[in-house]
């Protein structure tokens, strides 16, 4: 049989990668696809570039349009990223009856229920394994593997370059600043970080999870995202003593009246396999009713890391794409006309736990008057650590890690801590997840 | 459009849990399936206990072969296990034109090529999820989420009960048969435990991954099966002081001339996430040549986690069974005229490194002695740990890391070494995987 016909919008890191990995492992993927996949032309940019990568073998056009509308291409795949060609893109393939598949997280994040709609009428499939947690196959796992159980909740690692410079704070007790040059420096963080460190990838990501573990439409807006930038080295110090790890998390989770969709640094248990994830690696945790817990693990970025995830995508549309539509697996993993209309919980309704590091004044019933607000709140303190203050200093340091409550109730308490005229400094509160 | 019609052969630990989070969760699945899924008939020998658990809304009957043969009947659960009877009511439901899902992991591996070319050429599906490792998608993610990928080695921790006493026995220094006790008194080890504690059990499971992983038959005969009955208490203790945990692996690795398929106790490095897998949990990494390495974790046994494998097949084969057969995603991963030769390397061709611990005389020259023995047959020491001798004590212990040998090279150094007068009892060799 003929192989099927991709064409390759944008052939940069990842791009690059799938040209690669499909020509060296052409055999080993035919012979479990049973049919060939072939790069039939190519769209970039940089002609020069991306001809210098597939040589004459393959038709290179600066024209994506063009790519699109070749009448024998099957499938197209859209590495271009962002939101404003590569949504014009990925709706005119559709519109031409082309599967498309694609990395992109940000435009399925912001624009996936347009085009998952717009695939859905003109039959044909948006594949997306590569946009979240890089190789790791936790989409399928997710939208498949584990179509028996409702899903409780999920918390991934889901971003390396945040992850990398997290592990090297807590390694090397650097600060934020210090350690993000370093990252920048081995190439780990971008020149302009802020998509990785502000959490906005990340959300991305945790985005398309809650849609597809519990069957609601993709709603970035009402994710909280919060970033890494104001973490301290002490902070890292203090977790440690306790116990715990701090983590860059995506996290979906069920509540009765909503799901909870948040990313932000979180102190997980050090023990847990989650919390020992280093340096870029990418590791998702999902809980199930049935299975129980779950952790998928491996590179989350890269060339071919993400390749692995493209190809899998190429390989289940050349299977499925001569099967009536209606068998497929849904988009967001639920048939479409049975999504839920659970709502995103504002982040006041949100069920955790916290870490408070607050610069208090050395002297006597602060503590009293610190643990007093939150006994009022109803907040039930699961462990305090005060420093004895340093020989002669009028300050000193108090950790607090709470028991669960709700974020509002937490607002409410750190605003009359933060009051106090014994609280000199900004309350750092970090939140915390037990992940059992 | 009518529920799809499963007849349920066995309703003991697993079969029950399909049937609890079938009802459990029918909405959150049907949302996913696009179809209702449900148990038509149950067949068990026990009929009052059948009958306890279905009440009056399902048929029981003993005769297997009755619910087989029922017309409406469009899937047949086999949960018998075993391989006598479940062989001959697999194939007879595959005659008869129904689908299979099995978690029956020793039929596959002694039968599986039998069982899928009979499946193959009926058109129907046998799935197995839930053959190895429980709940963890792992067969899904190996056959459909990393097919880009040349895979160059499986390894996991995928017999629960075994991974329970290897963690007793690490955390509370126990030897093995008090362990294994221990074990039998919480349930986590059967009253006849061999099937698990000799390694069978893992050897079917690492039989099956082989065979997907590099699309070579299922060959279990060929499998070197090695239990943990002989692990002692000190070696533990000194794996830890090395910095390495005992694990029982099941290994397929491959060679350029083979495949090594093997399951045995390991030391691996403490820092892996695997080494860290602790209690009745189970975890497979998988090593592909684009994706690099990942991790799968979970309950790899229990009612329900093994149930959430079992649904999720019934859910796979609901969706395509009214495919083309073509198209389906193969039994063995592979297209059945693509199997590979490559044949199951004999254990003396398998490449790893080696603990030794070797009770030796107190006295000057045994040192130079073992390491010559070593060096003469080209094995490279990576560390050694010799005791001082307890006072008045004529015998120490040495303990020998190497870097990797052939295993045969390695069989003939310690019958040498052995042979020394020094060498005063039987020497201890485990082997040892870094898993980079």
């Amino acid at each position: 049989m003929k192989p099927i016909q991709v064409g390759l919008l944008g052939i940069g890191t990842v791009g690059s990668g799938v040209y690669d990995v499909l020509r060296r492992n052409q055999t080993e993927i035919q012979r479990r696809a049973g049919r060939g996949i072939a790069i039939a032309a190519v769209a970039d940019l940089d002609l020069e570039r991306a001809r210098a990568i597939v040589g004459d073998s393959v038709p290179v056009l600066a024209d994506a349009r063009a790519v699109i509308a070749r009448p024998e291409i099957d499938i197209v795949v859209e590495l271009i990223g962002g939101i404003g060609v590569a949504r014009t893109l990925v709706l005119e393939a559709i519109a031409a009856g082309k599967h498309v598949v694609t990395a992109n997280k940000a435009l399925l994040a912001v624009h996936g229920t347009e085009i998952f709609q717009a695939a859905q009428q003109r039959g044909v499939m948006v594949a997306f394994e590569a946009a979240v947690a890089g190789g790791i196959p936790i989409i399928k796992a997710l939208r498949e593997g584990l179509t028996a159980n409702r899903i409780q909740w999920v918390a991934g690692i889901i971003n390396g370059t945040t992850n990398f410079i997290l592990s090297e704070m807590r390694d090397k007790g650097l600060d934020f600043g210090i350690a993000l040059a370093q990252a920048q420096q081995l190439g780990y963080a971008e020149a302009d970080p802020r998509n990785d460190i502000e959490g906005i990838d990340a959300a991305h990501k945790a985005t398309i999870l809650s849609a597809i573990a519990f069957g609601i439409p993709v709603q970035f807006e009402r994710a909280h995202v919060e970033g890494i930038t104001r973490l301290a080295a002490t902070d890292f110090k203090y977790a440690e003593q306790l116990g715990y790890r701090i983590k860059l998390l995506g996290i979906a989770k069920r509540q009765a009246s909503g799901i909870e969709l948040r990313v932000h640094p979180c102190l997980v248990p050090a023990k847990r396999l989650l919390a020992n994830v280093e340096g870029a690696m990418n590791a998702v945790m999902v809980q199930g009713d049935a299975v129980g817990t779950t952790l998928y693990y491996g590179k989350g970025a890269g060339s071919e890391p993400t390749a692995s995830a493209v190809i899998a995508d190429l390989v289940d549309v050349t299977r499925l794409h001569t099967a009536d539509p209606q068998n497929r697996v849904p988009h967001l993993a639920f048939q479409p006309d049975a999504l839920s209309e659970l709502p995103i919980l504002p982040m006041s309704a949100v069920q955790t736990s916290y870490y408070l590091r607050l610069c208090v004044a050395d002297q006597a019933g602060v503590l009293a008057q610190v643990t007093g607000i939150l006994a009022a709140a109803q907040i039930s303190i699961d462990a305090v650590l005060q420093r004895e203050a340093e020989q002669g200093a009028a300050q000193t340091e108090l950790i607090i890690l709470t028991h669960q409550t709700r974020e509002g109730a937490m607002d409410a308490a750190l605003a009359q801590m933060q009051a106090l005229p014994t609280v000199l400094e900004p309350i750092v509160r970090i939140r915390k997840e037990e992940l059992a």
